[in-house]
């Protein structure tokens, strides 16, 4: 199983861009450029993005506790910081920050995040829904785990899909049941459940990742309607993967949770099984290092959520900070607050910034010859499609690589750029794309752009049949 | 798998403690106790234990290093905080600590960790052979997902074992074999490796805990060294739970790791693979909400590093928060730090204060009508034997309850202390136990002791024959 497993984004282009940034640094001019620009990972802070004031405060107030009443402190941090600081101590028993928490995560933190929710969708939420998790990677295993018991039980999942899914699947035994459709704009799905039951394969859950990772849509209510109707029709499970839900560039899209399109059609509890995804990793905060997030799990029987419970007991718990985190972007300053206006600025700053980025590399890559880019909607990725030259798949058959990994190697080794590409995601045979996030700084775009389209017209010129 | 895997540390007596707690909250004087004294898990700041300060100050400085220049953060924090902090800022690319690292954690950090490995053990230690993990259970979890891929894959556990690894064996579909031995005196092992493989199991690996949970032994160098030869001739890998290495309280015994033991024979990488586990949740700083920790792997083939290294790549990386504690725990204060002397007047106080609760308790065990107590060597625990009345085993039979369940559940509901039947990790058939924790606060101490002696007479009046 293990050896099943792969995940592209840490994969081999990543191995060749490291050891070309180790050449980099012992001959600095050895390369047609000066330094590696990582745009395979969603991982704004390394590219850098700065991290949220407040959470920051609050979190290092939370780390040492003892400087909280010193007088020092109200200079250094906001006074909304210190109180958030004493609220969350309050809400931990005997203010242990350095205690193992309830497997689930700390009580009061807990309803904090189902208040956060319920002020979103405008649905009630049970705090004992809530499972706080280092990030939303190890919810998903966990909820893989409990699916899969053999390579009988399958998960669908949209092709291309982002390849936590994929090895996950692959890493707990299971069959991954593709389907090829990058906007979920029908409910085509039903032919292939029947195609995985005439293997013998019962599909268990459906994945859906909205806003879209690699394509970057949003869906459409209608869509996102159709989509739980599927699944309370064929009793699937609902994993919505739902960690971009801050990231939409564009004015005509909003996020709408799974959990509030359920309940808007009128179902509850006892009609679809559901678990919703967050992480503190993505949205406009990008803190991928503290390893927060948290999973809310409606619609399964006592008997599930017992061993739901039992597997997040294994692991203890999750880590503190990252609980913490994960409380605060659910409930950022508010009006009124002394760090409202400054917090207002650092999170809009960055959203913009990520909407004009965004539209700079949508745009470029259009006017790139045999290359169709989606629409970024949202998320932090753009996955061209590019029509290669036969020259140059044969040129790629020749190297036994992919045609696409082909492309993003020449593309790494010519300009520095690391993309990642589409076979790692999955794609419709015969073609091929690649996933460029959208976040280096918005200083380095241009160069981003002159770069990649001067490699692209001589690659085009290269294999030009 | 996941029906199957149980984990007793967080099992039924928790949720009954949690019951009861939740009622004396309502009705303060409802209990023959004022509160509940958690003794059933090693989480020394849940009762009270403080953090070490040096370590809590450079983590609040690398959450917000905004304030690392400021005038006001010079009175707040301690020089060597602050130059420690920046150090590691250094080590971090682009300073940021809200980035992904690397997938086996911060290079800087891993260099750190080995830099402390090699003082304590004298021999050398490459960096890329330690990955950093969310404490020790996704570690263990990550090698059990390496080494068994069917229930014909077995892992040889001393009885009573952690239940983290029957509970990561079940999980993984592997085969636990056990075999009875508290103290590793001898290696009958290789009788428990025969009847395995009558039965079709081939074991891969050992497991061994030391200091010892639960029995807190601390094994022989003369032991180790058995043990190391035994999978040297079995090849098998040895799993060396280490996370104990800072809680030893009697002067005859020393911490050796079995890196040491191993290469101090004379073997060196190629002749026996090793695991080390070590984590921040345990030792004198206790911080287990911080779930950081590392592996260190030896004696594997490029093919197998290839595959742990893919594993971990999939959670993409454990917690920055958690990375930098350990390596401060791996690199506290020196000689000369401004920090050195209040550092060490913690970590003492602490320590000496555990061996005595650890010899107090075991004396009151001791005392006890029909209870032998292990000696408190190490780690953090008791695991006292009872010798239950027949009247007892029949009630216990009577209520469908293991008889060291049913004494558990009744101490608790007389006297509010929790603590974990020996059946969660296993005994010799026929004989009973529970662990207890060393950890209630000191001034406590008395009453857990008077509290729990009461009790036993009046249970072993009640049940007498």
């Amino acid at each position: 199983q293990v050896l099943k497993c792969e995940y592209a984004v840490r994969g081999e282009i990543v191995n060749i861009a490291q050891r070309l940034q180790q050449e980099l640094q012992v001959k600095p001019d050895s390369k047609p450029f000066d330094e590696i620009l990582y745009c395979n990972i969603g991982n704004p802070q390394s590219l850098g993005q700065l991290p949220i004031t407040f959470f920051r405060e609050v979190l290092a107030l939370c780390d040492h506790p003892a400087i909280l009443d010193k007088s020092e402190t109200q200079g250094l941090f906001s006074a909304d910081a210190i109180e958030r600081a004493w609220q969350i101590l309050d809400q931990i028993p005997g203010r242990a920050t350095g205690a193992y928490s309830h497997s689930q995560g700390i009580k009061g933190l807990r309803d904090t995040i189902a208040a956060g929710i319920e002020a979103r969708d405008g649905f009630s939420v049970d705090p004992n829904d809530i499972f706080l998790t280092d990030g939303a990677s190890p919810a998903v295993h966990m909820m893989m785990q409990l699916l899969i018991s053999s390579e009988k039980d399958g998960i669908l999942c949209p092709i291309p899909q982002y390849p936590l899914y994929s090895a996950s699947i692959a890493l707990h035994g299971g069959s991954l049941v593709h389907f090829f459709m990058e906007h979920y704009l029908n409910t085509q799905e039903s032919f292939y459940l029947l195609l995985a039951k005439s293997k013998g394969i019962t599909v268990r859950a459906l994945v859906v990742i909205n806003p879209g990772n690699p394509t970057g849509q949003v869906l459409s209510e209608d869509n996102q309607r159709e989509i739980v109707e599927f699944c309370k029709q064929e009793g699937l499970v609902l994993l919505a993967d739902e960690v971009y839900q801050e990231n939409i560039y564009v004015p005509e899209k909003k996020f709408h949770s799974f959990k509030k399109i359920s309940r808007s059609m009128g179902y509850g509890e006892n009609d679809v099984s559901l678990v919703s995804f967050q992480s503190v990793s993505k949205g406009y905060y990008g803190e991928c290092g503290k390893r927060g997030g948290y999973m809310e799990v409606t619609g399964f029987g006592a008997d599930i959520r017992e061993q739901i419970y039992k597997v997040a007991s294994v692991n203890l718990c999750s880590n503190i900070s990252g609980q913490i985190l994960a409380s605060l972007v659910m409930s950022p300053p508010k009006v009124g607050d002394e760090s409202y206006e400054s917090y207002c600025a650092e999170r809009d700053g960055i959203l913009s910034s990520l909407a004009r980025r965004a539209k700079t590399l949508e745009d470029a890559f259009n006017n790139l010859e045999g290359v169709s880019c989606n629409k970024a909607e949202g998320a932090m990725y753009l996955f061209p499609r590019i029509s290669l030259p036969d020259k140059a798949l044969k040129a790629a058959k020749v190297e036994k690589t992919a045609a696409d990994a082909f492309y993003c190697q020449r593309l790494l080794n010519a300009t520095g750029i690391v993309v990642v590409p589409g076979s790692g995601f999955g794609q419709v045979p015969g073609t091929w794309h690649f996933r460029c996030t959208i976040l280096p700084q918005e200083e380095k775009i241009p160069a981003v752009v002159s770069r990649l389209s001067d490699f692209h017209k001589s690659f085009m010129e290269e294999f030009r049949d």
